[in-house]
Parts: structure tokens; C-alpha cells; sequence
């Protein structure tokens, strides 16, 4: 789908020196990239037939609640710590320095859950992996990873291998 | 719409003692209770004819990603500090102890935009008004302000009242 490379930005420098950084902002602001986008991601999930949408937040949640709607398939999220009012559990995932978490409501999900995960993006697979692993936690199982970009010089095969994984557009290097 | 609230989970004591917190997780999960919302919002939002959704990190990205598909309406972050990663402008805003900072794309908004400002909740209105005001620096007309629940019992209403303010519910309490 190199026809939405278009609607992304490339920004230099971004996080920090030396990283190319991937704008899909570009693409959110203009609704014919966006819902091209939503349109083949659908396309996906609908064959993977799942009960949940589990979305990451903060770029996931934007891509996950308009396919939880126009799918008609309940929107899940998973947060940053402390962000979640009820009952979560949580996972730990390591950074190049330092960890972070993610949490779940540890109630929304159940053995009869059949999962697509969404977010906006696969690099090292980090976050990815612990969302798996939180989803699993929760008796459910994964039918499903949904994204828009891969950036196929990071690592995250490796982490991801037993799960099937649609992206639309990769990234051969920074 | 008070039908709303079945969808709508109280969960005491959260941030801290003594707050009830309104949880939308559970209008979420269920796609009929998500799309209710969104079509109450719809209603309001189409009357304003905007020419762009400015969503809030990160709640108001949940309701304005589906909105802004639905309605083919351009999708604009408004996000923490330090996450849009190109050119931005930023508004700094006083907390109940110390100050926040809310950062919108320099370059995404211009003169000739109509904004409708999307969130999940109306309670001190501090965020809100900060976000009003960075829309403000970008030249461009707020139209509107669109959101699932009114807390009434706190002051958004002083701090927004030049705006046309639509919420689906409203609470008297905490």
C-alpha cells in the first residue's frame, strides 16, 4: 500500500538525533489517508473475526476506537500505569535504559475473547510483546496484530514470530 | 441521554480517596453503548460544519479518531509535551498543585479552519481552556466543544463560557 507513504511526514532528528522519525499525523489530518488506512486495516481484521479491538495507547487508541466503531467490535485499552481506574494487571517490558508497564482491566477481558491488537506501529516490538503477554494473562487469545507501519530494520519479528501480523507500509531504513 | 449511563461505570476512590471517578472503559467495550455516544456527538458536531476535530490526549482520542472517520472531518492531536514531533506551539496551564503544558502542530491549523474540540469529559475545564487557546494562537474559529460528560458540580462553565458547549451527561456529585 505505498500509496499511503504519501500522507506520512518524515521528520528528522526525531525523538533524537539521528532518528528519522515517521509523521502519521500528515495522515490523521487529512481524512481520505485516514479512513484509507482504517479501510485496509478493516480489511484484515474482519477475516481474523474478533470479539475485542485491544489498542495501545496513545497512537493506537486513534486507529483502534475507528475500526471499534465502524466494525462494531468492543474497543479495550491498554495504558501507561495508572491511568486505568478499576482492577488492572500489569506487565513489565524492558527500554534500551530502564523499564516501563502496561495495564489492563483486569476484568474485560475472558477465555471466550478472541483478540486483534492494534497500534500505529511495529519497531522493536517491546510494547507489542507485553500487550501479548497481558492479553494471554487474561485467558484470551490472539487472533491478530493490526498496524500501519513496519520498520523492517528493527527488531520486532523476532518477539512477535507465533502471531499473525498485518501492517500496510514498511520502512526499509531510518 | 440518560440512557447513557448504564454504560457508565462509577469507580470510587480514584485518583485518591474520596473522587468518584466516571469510567467510559465500560462505554467502550460495548459497541452499542460506543456508537450511541458518538452518534448524540455527531448530531452536534455536524450542525458546526468544522473543517477540523481537535482531539485531546488521550481519552479524546478515542471519541474523536471514530468521529473524525465517520464524518471525513481532518483529525488534529493535541498532545503532552514533548510528543508531536515536529514544529509546535504550546499553552501552559496551572494545575491544583503546580502547571501542565498541552502542544498542538505549529503548521496544522490556519485562518481559514472552523475547529469543533473533542474530549471525553468537562470538569475543572483548565485543560479545555489551555487547548481553546493554542487553537486561538493558530488563528483559526472555535465553533465548538463537544464531550461525553458534564461534571457540574465543578467550574468549566466560567472558564469556557464564550464557547458553544455540547456534553451527552451530565453529574451532580462525585
Amino acid at each position: 500500500m505505498d500509496n499511503l507513504k504519501k500522507y506520512i511526514r518524515s521528520v528528522p532528528d526525531f525523538p533524537k538525533k539521528g532518528i528519522n522519525f515517521y509523521d502519521i499525523t500528515t495522515l490523521l489530518e487529512n481524512p481520505t489517508g485516514f479512513n484509507l488506512a482504517l479501510d485496509a486495516m478493516e480489511k484484515f481484521i474482519v477475516q481474523k473475526n474478533p470479539t475485542k479491538l485491544v489498542c495501545i495507547e496513545s497512537r493506537g487508541f486513534i486507529f483502534g476506537a475507528a475500526l471499534s466503531s465502524r466494525m462494531n467490535i468492543g474497543f479495550v485499552p491498554v495504558r501507561k500505569p495508572g491511568k486505568l481506574p478499576y482492577k488492572t494487571i500489569s506487565e513489565e517490558y524492558d527500554l534500551e535504559y530502564g523499564s516501563d508497564k502496561v495495564e489492563i482491566h483486569a476484568d474485560v477481558l475472558n477465555a471466550d475473547d478472541k483478540v486483534v491488537i492494534v497500534d500505529d506501529l511495529l519497531a522493536t516490538g517491546g510494547t507489542m510483546e507485553a500487550v501479548c503477554k497481558l492479553v494471554e494473562k487474561c485467558d484470551s487469545q490472539i487472533v491478530g496484530i493490526s498496524t500501519v507501519i513496519d520498520l523492517n530494520f528493527l527488531p520486532w519479528r523476532e518477539k512477535l514470530s507465533k502471531y499473525e501480523v498485518d501492517y500496510l507500509i514498511s520502512y526499509d531504513s531510518e
